[in-house]
């Protein structure tokens, strides 16, 4: 019987499921969590004991103050006291992303949905990944792109065996893959009155803006982008297509008043829907990057993209249903038909999902 | 920098390709083939030191005459000395894939395309992974199903993270998915005039009726469902409906002779298909397990199936193109929308990089 000592930071939705999937896992591996945090709170054992497993999640409805979540390098040395770990970021936080190589260097592993040290600058991707090499400690990541869905880890096995990736191209939010099949399904419905429902049933940001300006899509391209081997400096890198109509991108406006505002600009979404169906298509907000191997240097702002894109009603990408994603991956061996990933890209369950296999391949690694 | 010891036995198509590509990686673990055989061959340094790699095709085209390919109990006790070390098994010899539990007894891990071990008798399905966890030897078999499609890894990602599977459905034969979407997308088009350019496009095995029977998709249906948790006991558990016309299905006759007395029954399959284009459908050969988790027994004659079934144009089976696999995955995690994996699931390429992909990641865990 191995054990690996696990460090978990962020009990949201997605930490809540992750502890939850933890505590029914039946595994030859024991995952002793020694340390269980939010950006409030932290505790852990002064010996570093393992936490009673069973208490967790009202654990972390209690988290004593602590600002160690927020101070990473004093956490990453903390935790350099349990080497080898597994630091479990359940978090979107940049700063604590930031400290990876830190952690990394310190023989502490990371598994990880934050999409943060991957789609930053990239000299924070390769400091990661340098450090990842370094220290016998690892970096897992797959639920950083389509949750559960085995996308990074198939990117990675195809490069690793020699593959070359031509083109990735697909649907990578499940809010705007909800709000286009929804708006390319009824040509009455207004686009605003759609983003108002998906609000509405959580399948939302809080603040709307937050997926319809894009930035979630380019920092999944960003990390696709660079894991086929594309020295993207930063998702502003390349041109991302803003849902928010120019006229309400300014400073100070609240999400009411956005939403409120949103369907004055109505009709330039009826438009566009109009033009693609006249030619029997319709709207889709697509991320894509295509790799030109005949070329030494690549033009990244022309090679990346995330926006509209129009699609035949018999493409794969026209049959998308609920807020599924879809990945198609086209390679050198694969030719001219796609390897397709798709199914649910979001929600708490299946992210935490990813997270925990890739906690259980780095254990499975580091183990002792 | 650490090593890993490779013995490959198989050099057809696919273990050609596996060598080709291994020649070519480009990893932070050094693979050393030690032991290179087919099953009238074998080659190795009395030592074990690694043999050139760049000169393994060669070899592989002038193997000294040699037996152990074809006593394994010999083969797993000679490459015991060479522990821990992976047995590369790109055959399809079931008397190979009876002596996995020794060789996983023995230290030796396994990665392989091979379905035998994990589709014939239950038996040595549980042999097989009761030995690869006591001896510290690990079994990866991937491109058993798909080929380098994320399927088996998959499914043993959601399980081990405590989903529960309640359906696999999916058309796994790329022989077969050729043949159903150019007999579906033609009306005039004639069974076994596209089986007859399938042969000679050398998508069909060297004889057809290796396709046509059902026993590949029926093996990949033992293992889907083994990993879900049912006690399949064989193959001959479950219905397969066969292509092969029941007068045809007799003793000595040659594959040329089946040939050329096949289209005597394509008004058969003409029938089938107006039946399904009256509703607007498609006919697939699709395989399909089932898993009632509320129920204490299943029934695997029920459970489990492979045959002729129709899906409307919407479907996503009915889409497919070329060659083209798919697999749905229903959970309980992911919902009504399946998890979907699609694209080639056979050819020499795609299967050797599943097969290296499971050596990489079986030499992450055990190379010192």
């Amino acid at each position: 019987m191995t054990s690996v000592n696990l460090a978990i930071v962020g009990v949201g939705l997605v930490g809540k499921a992750f502890v939850r999937q933890l505590q029914a896992l039946n595994t030859d591996i024991t995952f002793n969590v020694i340390f269980l945090a939010r950006s409030s709170g932290a505790i852990y054992n002064k010996d570093f004991s393992p936490l009673p497993i069973d208490k967790l999640l009202e654990l972390a409805d209690n988290l004593p103050a602590s600002d160690l979540a927020k101070n990473p390098s004093s956490l990453a040395s903390l935790l350099s006291a349990v080497a080898p770990a597994i630091l479990v970021d359940n978090t979107s936080d940049e700063v604590l992303a930031k400290a990876y190589p830190e952690f990394l260097a310190k023989g502490i592993s990371i598994a990880t949905p934050n999409k943060k040290g991957f789609s930053s600058d990239y000299s924070l991707w390769t400091d990661i990944f340098a450090n990842a090499t370094k220290g016998k400690s690892l970096v897992y990541h797959e639920a950083t792109v389509g949750a559960g869905l085995p996308v990074i880890s198939t990117v990675k096995d195809l490069i690793i065996t020699g593959d070359k990736i031509r083109k990735i191209e697909g649907i990578f939010s499940g809010t705007l893959s909800y709000i286009f099949n929804e708006f390319g399904s009824d040509s009455s419905a207004k686009f605003s009155s759609i983003v108002t429902i998906a609000k509405e049933k959580g399948f939302t940001e809080p603040d709307p803006r937050d997926d319809l300006n894009g930035m979630d899509v380019a920092r999944k391209l960003t990390i696709l982008g660079r894991l086929a081997g594309l020295k993207i400096d930063s998702p502003s890198a390349f041109p991302i297509k803003s849902l928010i109509p120019a006229p309400l991108e300014i400073e100070g406006i609240t999400a009411d008043d956005f939403m409120t505002r949103l369907p004055d600009y109505d009709s330039d979404m009826d438009a566009l829907r109009a033009d693609a169906a006249k030619d029997g298509k319709v709207l889709r907000y697509v991320g894509k990057v295509e790799i030109d191997s005949s070329s030494e240097t690549t033009d990244i702002s022309k090679a990346v993209s995330v926006g509209i894109e129009v699609y035949p009603a018999s493409h794969p990408f026209a049959a998308l249903q609920g807020a599924d994603n879809v990945v198609a991956i086209y390679t050198e061996r694969y030719g001219n038909l796609p390897l397709i990933v798709q199914g649910a890209g979001a929600g708490a369950d299946v992210t935490a999902m990813g997270v925990l296999a890739d906690a259980i391949k780095v254990a499975q690694r580091i183990a002792k």
